[in-house]
């Protein structure tokens, strides 16, 4: 089958590699209809992630069940799914709670969390690709409506919109809750409409690129351009010098200001400046326990010297980590289906497989538009 | 009347100072019968924390009422009552959702929460002394059994026993968890003691000082001592590798090593270490804004250079801040009253007020066996 | 000051009594300007609810503040404000909290919960008519923005907005559920639009009445006719056989079917059959404990023989009771401030204090329209 | 195998039957160690639900894996392991959420819900016999440690502590709540040892076997004999007038007062008496759709008709059904470990499987202290 492969940083290719197979009895095997590029498959691309070469990646993936294990008795071959970029093998204990980011089973080193695309996260060969391979097929494939329809909706179910939705869970946002977002990146912007389909009464979204704060308004949205303006003061005026209710979290490690520069602690204390006291962060940008390409000594080993002095002394709580794609993909796909929900809004472009390595460059550098792409094997 | 004044680092006395009376209308005067020292009282007792000559000190109070201002209409004269060491206001928006530690309105200079005995939460007169204004007191007081049974059970109920509590509950501890809590102070026994009400399966206290460590065991804990057991192996031991379920901060930013260093981040990264991937930290030891006495320039500015990464890899969530003593403390008092709770076990003195210079002395070399202290006037 | 008295069945009028007046210290005067009528307001009317003559009747009111007694400390004069149908102290178990509907202190008869122009709510003169004496107002009272924005939408902050929410609430509706209304009044409506504004997918509103359907489907609701359409076979159509997530009952005991014929078990039945197997119903159409009017012996009693064996073995929880509106009404007002909720969509009449007995006897008959009625006295 | 076989009403006995063998490639077979007789084993036994000839009973069950289907991949053959009596799929909806109570794969019938031993739950062979088949073994199957030790304790883990702790649950029992339990048969006894491990202040158990009232003292709570006493009396004298915080119905609709006459709706009346405004109810005990055995004509329906009336004006939440023993069994198996719960303190019996036919007899009737018996075949 065709496939992206990674050779190294800033260089991906589509090339010829075997099927994938059943393996186990419970597998599956999805012909993929589409799968989308995200904004942390740049970690490796720029080389701020490992990643060895030769690997398929992709891990937004959905399509059509081509073939299921002799134990898989849930899915059948025709079905269109959803696959969940977490793997998890829906019988351990973490699994059993609904924590499927932290299964303890499917990655064979033993860390808890296992996906697709990653050497360290089990090994499992990405989606942008022809075929997938799918592990415990039965737990982890969420069904959708047979059809064509909502392609570049549901195809947001297997990472961004559900980690987005995350975000505004873990920030406890609930109907009439003022909320902030740092970042306009497509998990940022999906944490804001999260935020508004629950009920949220103002939701203020943080970046400094006009094109995604632009895009941020359109999703419902008030847009706040740090270059600007002081994030906290506009938040401020609007809750009576309060501050929001809940903040999210959207952009990670490699937070750099206006000029520039990484400041891992930057988000966190902006948000800890300007949620409540009592309020509650989420946070869905990724920290690295590791970043040999880090600015400074501490952020290269996962440290962020942020002001946790005023965190605690406001009795701010900050929830964070990988998104249990399965806890939240039912109901959002459900609001799809219902029209209540309308993600593909943030998708920029749709491409061939082939046109992968361009995408990947362009998004690379935030150019021509490219903010959210979808492959289409 | 007779009471603790605050004349600078290391220097308490016991003055006539004025009598309080009654300002507001909902206000009421106490009685004083019990108050405690709290380790936080030896934050400016060691010049840690700013705090002015002339103040009377002491926020764990409980006593009898001996008057109540023209608007006070459920507390009669006469009515023996704990002293929740939170002042508030009972009406605005974070007293109406049981944030008392935050209320908006009774700390003057504006920032949420106020308390007795600081002149940065409201500059409120503390209750190491014979009599004690409580405003808004019809909100603010616990009404307890009359008599003297249990005094120094219910003593408790102002302050430790509802913040050791109150880490238990930030960290989830549920019945069949595993928690790990750090700081065998009055504060840390209380959160372990709190976790075996709360059903915990196995409770872990980690300290150096073999006293405290006996302590924790007496109540039902088990003790680790890190001066020569590493937590981290201890727990994931007795955890099949996984970690515990829930780990409690009972420490704060003095945090030392078993050399006697100062180390802000070294609790929570141990804590992040020793609690299993999607579990969760209630932090109930003090962090502060600003430590002008801190040995790092981070630690100063209230930077806590923790590994995030980490938390954030695991799936972590990190709770913390002062304890809303009305959330727990009638239930906490119920508890004592049916006879499931005794936590004065942790009571090591009781003392005049007189003696109030020399306990504090003591209390702060940690000498004789000096742990908990409560005055009585 | 001219008020809205009840004289008997079928008979209010419009009279001049005496102004209220500041009683305790921490009474305000209200100058109401707007109080509507309510569903619950038809119980005495159709002599279905004990309630004596010579009483001023209304618990839905806002209006601006006129007076305040000695001890009131947040609340100002000249302030706009909603006051919440509960009457409540503040300061008891229940009302810390959050069930001011269950207060302890403010109904003298000692059963909890109190409000305005009941006698068996304690007593207290309702508000349709020029002045309202609100007990407790700092705690009581919701702020609302100056002017006369929003008028009518604000005046449904003090019952049904919330009440309608509660049902939701109690329902456990969350982003992506589908949810069954029993009932298009203006409390049903208000739920249905309640559990759209927390993001349910899909909701279904049942009535008999067209233009109350027709209302429901302008809120964003699908109508189902239970005349003409089986409730049941509607939603698990629209569900894939499994029924509806939630369930709110906005009916109450004078349900009666297509024939007009009383059957108080028949809404619960229903929603018991149109809800999944682990759902939830919350109930906020009014039960009464007696009923001396209703149809059968056991219903006299509050006795309502519904099917609970098919509830238990679907495990169906049941929540209802009256609403404790300040838990919500914050929020809410939040939502219309930021144009994200216009309640005032079911308001069918605004008429003068004057136009009350007509009003009333419109609305009982269900005449002209008469859905939602603000009085402007 | 040797297993115990229903024949009709007041008829089981110990026959030889085939042995199970695996079906589907997630089976596993079992070789039982205890199996239990369950109080809900006489609802067929007494002829008051169908059950056919033939079938081999028994839903409590724990044991040895004796042999896995070739997905099977996490249980070992081996394992200690106790059986939950919902039998479920793992990867339906309602499994995902953790309702394995309401699965809505593992009945054929298509009605939520599958168990052991119940042709209407299935018809899954149950397990007093020698050997179990479980469907989905490595979603269903808990492990326990090696050996023999706690077998008697671990054995409740199937069904009865799970179940007694589910009505905990339901009820929302927390530290320092007061609960009253109705029953005190061995769920009951359970939910009442479950209140007290999850840290409530008073527990009271009303029964009239004098037996199991002192059983239920020795547990920790305090027996009210309603034939002697007026329970909401006791709980109100107890409860300072308010009532419990908490109530489980632990009996079910075969409810039956002093003299032996049954009132299926007595239980709940008594419960939303006894229970506090605000309180929450838990039902355990069974309630029929359909009951040919009953009474009155509203009970042959299902048809309970108590007063809902006074349940609504209380705000009272009524929540029951199965219980789902994978959401708490891990945490129960955890404190059985640690020392920290101790359910055989119920066990009155335990004897070989060939004993059953004398053991059901004795049970049925409650003679010689027949309480809780175990099988070991």
């Amino acid at each position: 089958m065709k496939a992206v492969v990674y050779q190294g940083p800033f260089n991906v290719t589509v090339e010829e590699v075997e099927d994938p197979r059943i393996e186990e009895p419970l597998d599956a095997i999805i012909r993929i209809t589409t799968s989308n590029i995200c904004g942390s498959d740049l970690h490796p691309y720029e080389g701020r992630a490992e990643l060895e070469a030769g690997m398929v990646i992709g891990h937004e993936n959905m399509g059509i069940v081509e073939e299921v294990g002799p134990a898989v008795n849930r899915i059948k071959v025709g079905d269109r799914v959803s696959v969940p970029f977490n793997i998890a093998c829906g019988t351990c204990r973490n699994c059993n709670e609904g924590f499927t980011s932290a299964c303890l089973r499917a990655n064979p080193t033993g860390t808890p969390g296992a996906g697709y695309g990653y050497p360290n996260m089990g090994g499992y060969w990405g989606g942008q690709a022809e075929l997938l391979r799918v592990p415990w097929a039965d737990f982890n494939l969420l069904k959708l409506p047979e059809g064509k329809e909502h392609e570049s909706d549901f195809t947001l179910l297997s990472d961004i919109f559900p980690t987005g939705y995350h975000g505004s869970e873990l920030a406890g946002v609930s109907p009439g809750h003022s909320v902030v977002v740092f970042g306009a990146g497509p998990v940022g912007q999906m944490a804001a409409y999260s935020s508004l389909i629950r009920g949220a009464s103002q939701v203020f979204v943080v970046d400094k690129e006009p094109d995604r704060l632009a895009l941020a308004e359109r999703l419902g949205a008030k847009a706040i351009n740090f270059a600007s303006e002081d994030p906290t003061e506009v938040v401020m005026e609007a809750t009576g010098g309060l501050g929001a209710d809940c903040g999210i979290e959207a952009v990670g490690y490699q937070a750099h200001d206006a000029t520039g520069q990484e400041h891992p602690e930057m988000v966190l204390d902006k948000l800890i400046e300007a949620v409540r006291a009592t309020g509650h962060i989420g946070v869905v940008g990724v920290y690295m326990p590791e970043d040999p390409g880090a600015a400074t000594e501490l952020a290269k080993h996962g440290r962020v010297a942020f002001d946790y002095g005023t965190a605690f002394t406001k009795g701010i709580s900050i929830a964070g980590g990988q998104c249990p794609v399965k806890k939240y993909n039912r109901y959002l796909r459900d609001l799809i289906i219902a029209g209540r929900a309308e993600p593909s809004l943030i998708v920029s472009h749709e491409v061939g497989l082939d046109e992968a390595p361009d995408a990947y460059e362009k998004f690379d550098k935030r150019v021509d538009g490219y903010t959210k792409v979808l492959l289409h094997p």
